[in-house]
């Protein structure tokens, strides 16, 4: 139980001062927190109530959008916006920034895989000087158009060896890489990289590409087989539930967070 | 335009009759079979269609369902089925049947992986007797659970090499396989292997795992730059224009027809 941490994505109706207090009253150690409700709160506020509630930071989302566009097809400066992130991760005290590097612009795939290593080459030094890793989480390849042209861990892996192991990690997300008939080998080969484990499983039929997810159990991952791989890999940091779910998301917090406890006790743990 | 071929599902509102006689009239020399349609119309009475119009089949589709349960959840003789399939195959003169292998069975990816390749190793020789190619097409990710656990050119190739060459090839279908990271790296091991080549595009964004497809030159993919992998690991047979999309099957086949046919000397030729 010491390793598994809320994504606090999970609990969505929660604000951070009610996921915090949530996850203190319920004994996890570890939250992982999207910038948006960090802002909410305040940045500030938010390490405190962090630090008066004994917890952990796992991770902060995200960064990343280094193509410049977003899912919706709008400009963002994923480069500014990543390196205020960096800002932010390191005033929480996370370990790991989660980086979603971004889908395709102009219809150029291998130039934006390009766009996206050479924007970690420019965060690299700052991740280090701020203390944060760069957590490279390749996303399914539904999502490659559109969120990231990171697929693989492979993929990801080969950017990461560019860079200092502390700048630079890769975060393994099961949603998206289970499938992958070379997982094991990959996760073996990212020894030493591997910057967080995220843990949840897929509806099936898959019926959306975002939020076909589930808790553990809810699928046809093999949640135990994973955590062998990533242990062996030499990883014993937190695990994150962090699960996309419209249905889980209407149900108040205090009830998806029991049955996120009893989801990893009888799933992952 | 001698290399065109239509895969059927792409002019749904047409029966064979219609399709064979739209490809002629356009001058279109391939046609892609779906067995479903040629049920309708019967094998022998197709195969004199097809003769009759000097068209030529580059694929049945499909076998496969080796896992033995169907994307519903239902159970299939995925093996009976294929080997009904292949007769069908011979008896129309098709030289590939396309397989589908199957999504996972009682949530257990490796078994089930074990249970596609058994199943290609049963069916090699009767493919060797009735003289068509077995095609195996990775599909997307995003299909494993409910249609294919062969998710990459790699894993594919894994299987097809432990049979002789004119018995089990690689079908590569852009769709599928676009957003792979080692996808020029696969097409060229899979060289003297490739059974098919199918194009089309994706949706962006994808909103839709089965019909999230588009005609080439509608989505992000690099039709050209997969063409010229595939012809450089050898392959010069029919490129067949396969596309699933709601909006397009409404429309009247005569008009989908003459859409693929510019999108094909657009975006591919």
């Amino acid at each position: 139980m010491n390793r598994l941490s809320l994504n606090q994505i999970t609990t969505k109706t929660w604000s951070v001062p009610e996921a915090v207090a949530g996850c203190a009253e319920s004994g996890v150690e570890w939250i992982g927190l999207w910038r948006d409700k960090v802002a909410e709160t305040g940045v500030q506020e938010t390490a405190k109530l962090i630090k008066d509630h004994g917890l952990k930071v796992s991770s902060l989302c995200r960064g990343g959008f280094f193509t410049n566009v977003t899912p919706e097809g709008s400009f963002v400066d994923g480069l500014a916006e990543t390196k205020t992130a960096l800002d932010e991760a390191a005033q929480l005290g996370a370990d790991v920034l989660v980086l979603v590097v971004g889908g395709i612009a102009d219809n150029d795939l291998s130039g934006s895989r390009q766009q996206v290593a050479d924007a970690i080459g420019a965060l690299a030094p700052l991740a280090l000087e701020r203390g944060v890793r760069l957590g490279l989480e390749p996303l399914h390849p539904m999502q490659c158009a559109e969120r990231s042209v990171l697929s693989t861990v492979d993929q990801a892996l080969a950017i990461a060896e560019e860079h200092p192991t502390e700048a630079v990690g890769v975060v393994i997300d099961e949603f998206h890489v289970w499938w992958d008939p070379r997982i094991e080998e990959s996760i073996a080969k990212a020894s030493g990289r591997i910057a967080g484990f995220h843990v949840c499983d897929q509806l099936v039929p898959l019926t959306d590409t975002l939020m076909g997810r589930a808790l553990p159990g809810d699928g046809p991952i093999n949640h135990r087989h994973l955590r062998a791989c990533v242990e062996a890999a030499g990883y014993t940091g937190p695990i994150e539930v962090e699960v996309f779910n419209t249905a889980l998301w209407q149900r108040p917090g205090a009830e998806v967070l029991a049955a996120v406890i009893t989801s990893y006790q009888t799933h992952v743990q």
